[in-house]
């Protein structure tokens, strides 16, 4: 088992990676307040693991919280729902909320921790890739909203992320796939060597190499813990981590939540992002094609819904969290391993990209 | 106009008081972020104060968003119209949103505002009394759930707040009654100069005496703030702050919400709190009778509602937040001015007193 902190000062807190860790009673222990807690997780989920993680739990009051499974679901109605339960079985302050499940149910999980009673505890149990190497990490807690993803909020710290490589082995292959397109995100972004490390073992990554899959996490792990002990609450840097996200959500909130999964949708928005910052001459076209062959090896989508019109994408694009004063800014690339966050990017550059993107 | 400071560290703000404070467009504008605002009020206020406070803030980018009145309105499905509008109107992180309300609408708009793109601006508009007095001053912000009042929200502290006593000119006599539940309040809890103040000029406040008013605001929201400062998330002392809150949030959901005021429920509370504190031996009967009689000088009901049992009571609060483990805690007196937080009431105790205040 490996040990990652993410370094928030008094938010600080541990990430677990290993096998098996499930099973281990000791290491959710230590973080729980009180003898209450609540378990949340989806139809899809619970019946795999949460009996394993109840064992490691005995002898404490537990409410279980089933949720429906799917990004269509991540909403303030199926939100209340968790509150409902929490308030039938009296959960206090001191209670401590467990998300076991993959990104949507740690999202929704977070952001109920966040609300309930003004604020609770709560560890991450992620149990898809993609919840391991993101959503877990960074404390971004929220639901959707019709008009737009994840609108509504709270940065909302875990107490301890227990990231247990074993439950890929039930993981299904279109999300391996979706976590993949974050874990190359984290090359293109900020850590060049690890790119190169991709394109070398993606082989062995989509056939579920157990070691593979556990370096993969780590690194991925340790590039948002640093991005995010940088800049908690994205003032500034942590929006790189959005790389290729701007043209994703816009696609998801099109195609309707839970259609296109996050991580197809990151893939195809970053290529989207790639190729705009060749326009802009920042790269060029061999970076692009090395991305886009990572992407298709790890059997991801490359272009955009092809339903698609450039003014759907701006009409969805002008509500995304990075404009300011009505004005769009961008993640883009300056080289492998290098992005920056951009409102420079001319109008008509924007639409000719569009344009072709959606061809 | 006087200018009160809230010590909170990078999170501090003034409270500004005084007479015809709406018109000044200079107090608003050093806090506002971006171009657009948006002020969020109920079909009451609205038309009475809406365009003075418009005409102060020209020139900007201003979203109305127009909720119904009333504490029954309070919950998550009313919080989506914020949202809804947020979004059509294309918000982004950095406006800022303006509660010109009530306490309901103050406590729903810093919610919002809590939660919108994981964290916006907000600037608090008091107009009633209670909400000048109590629930603009210390961030906390929330909705109420079916199965309990305040369950879900958040603490988000306000960039400044405007108290205007003018604005007291068109309030209801029930409301102002209920204000002055709380203000009485600060005097039993902390402040027993103040209390005697209040037995002297409780007949000029229930007249509107704006210099009385005034100097019940500025007394109220020193004590308030002094708390807060002390202890912003409620680890301790700031519980002191619920006196009479228990019972009363008790009553309020088992009348349903908006039937008996929040101020009004308070009272009532603060007399059971009162006779509880005398049954433990803390106070002696004059003290409660003091409290009594300052209540309905104020015009404020000083028992339950007829219809409620020792068993509604008991059920309705065990789900309070001061709840810890399991355990009720209680805000009571131990003299004029002296309030603490006990987990130690005899539960023989607390049945005989709900016996008889539910006669």
């Amino acid at each position: 088992m490996q040990t990652l902190k993410v370094d928030l000062g008094d938010r600080s807190y541990p990430i677990y990676i290993g096998s098996s860790l499930l099973d281990q009673d000791d290491l959710i222990h230590p973080f729980l307040n009180g003898s209450q807690i609540a378990i949340v997780s989806n139809e899809t989920v619970a019946p795999l693991y949460l009996q394993t993680l109840k064992q490691s739990l005995s002898g404490l009051k537990i409410t279980e919280v089933i949720l429906p499974d799917g990004e269509q679901y991540k909403n303030l109605d199926v939100l209340n729902t968790i509150f409902d339960q929490l308030l039938k079985d009296v959960h206090g302050r001191k209670t401590t909320l467990i998300a076991l499940g993959g990104g949507v149910i740690g999202d929704m999980c977070g952001f109920a921790a966040a609300c309930y009673q003004r604020g609770v505890d709560y560890i991450q149990i992620p149990t898809t890739l993609l919840a391991q190497v993101d959503s877990s990490v960074g404390g971004k807690t929220g639901v959707n909203h019709a008009l737009g993803k994840n609108m509504i909020g709270a940065f909302h710290q875990p107490k301890c992320v227990v990231a247990d490589i074993s439950v890929f082995k039930t993981l299904p292959d279109r999300e391996l796939s979706a976590g993949l397109a974050e874990v190359i995100k984290y090359g293109l972004i900020c850590d060049a060597p690890f790119f190169e490390w991709l394109e070398a073992n993606i082989e062995k990554l989509v056939a579920r190499d157990e070691k593979a899959l556990a370096e993969a996490v780590l690194r991925s792990c340790q590039n948002k813990a640093e991005v995010v002990a940088e800049d908690e609450k994205e003032g500034g840097r942590r929006a790189i981590l959005n790389l290729g996200h701007t043209f994703g959500h816009a696609i998801e909130t099109h195609e309707g939540y839970g259609v296109w999964l996050h991580g197809e949708a990151v893939a195809a928005g970053t290529v989207m992002a790639a190729d705009l910052s060749k326009k802009l001459g920042w790269i060029d076209e061999a970076l692009v094609q090395r991305a886009i062959k990572l992407l298709v090896k790890a059997k991801l989508p490359v272009v955009p819904p092809q339903d698609m019109t450039p003014a759907q994408f701006m009409e969805l694009m002008s509500v995304d969290k990075k404009v300011v004063d009505g004005k769009l800014r961008l993640v883009l690339l300056k080289g492998l391993g290098e992005a920056v966050v951009t409102g420079d990017v001319p109008q008509d550059l924007l639409h000719s990209q569009l344009e072709e993107s959606c061809k």
